[in-house]
């Protein structure tokens, strides 16, 4: 039962879109991720997914409309909707998911985490 | 499919240990609360509880340790585990926890809230 201190995780890895385990429960996981650039098009067919900006802002592109989440805020994405999570400036980001949440969703591009790592 | 912006959220709010909820998602709840002094002792059977500080620091105490929880960090506490938050000043805190999560668990005590109110 130790403190995560979730700043401190960002601070050991520099790469875009690669996201990092840092907590489970109940069947759920704590992701962060650093991101910059556009991600890819893709939805999560069982899986609400939570993204929380911790730094920077997040442009979060449905398919008939945009989002622009700002530091300190959230958004949900619910299952089944298409999203592309793009960030202009370095973003980081906090995501609570399902274990069985898969990153990019039945999409299979050379950008796909399979499984994350755990920091 | 809005943001949430947590800080605005807490300003809607003063009174000490009693949750709101701020999101919903996969039978998972966010929910936030303003802390200061000591809680109940309490464990819940079935579910793990996260805590993180945004604001403040709690003091987690065990049946057989203390954990320290400054702002920006989080802790859980795994299901079955008697804990008792504790907070010396007013401390702002940001939970992730399943939907069936009763606030005391099986205590039932007077500052039990039976439902969280959605803000």
């Amino acid at each position: 039962m130790k403190t995560i201190n979730i700043k401190e995780k960002y601070e050991l890895f520099n790469d875009y879109w690669k996201p990092r385990v840092v907590a489970e429960l109940n069947n759920q996981q704590v992701i962060i991720a650093k991101v910059k650039g556009e991600f890819i098009w893709h939805d999560h067919k069982d899986e609400d997914e939570l993204f929380n900006v911790i730094k920077g802002k997040l442009r979060m592109e449905f398919r008939d409309k945009v989002v622009e989440v700002n530091e300190g805020e959230m958004i949900i994405v619910p299952r089944g909707v298409e999203h592309r999570p793009v960030a202009e400036e370095e973003t980081w980001l906090l995501l609570f998911e399902p274990l069985s949440t898969k990153h990019t969703g039945d999409v299979n591009s050379k950008r796909t985490v399979k499984k994350y790592p755990r920091i």
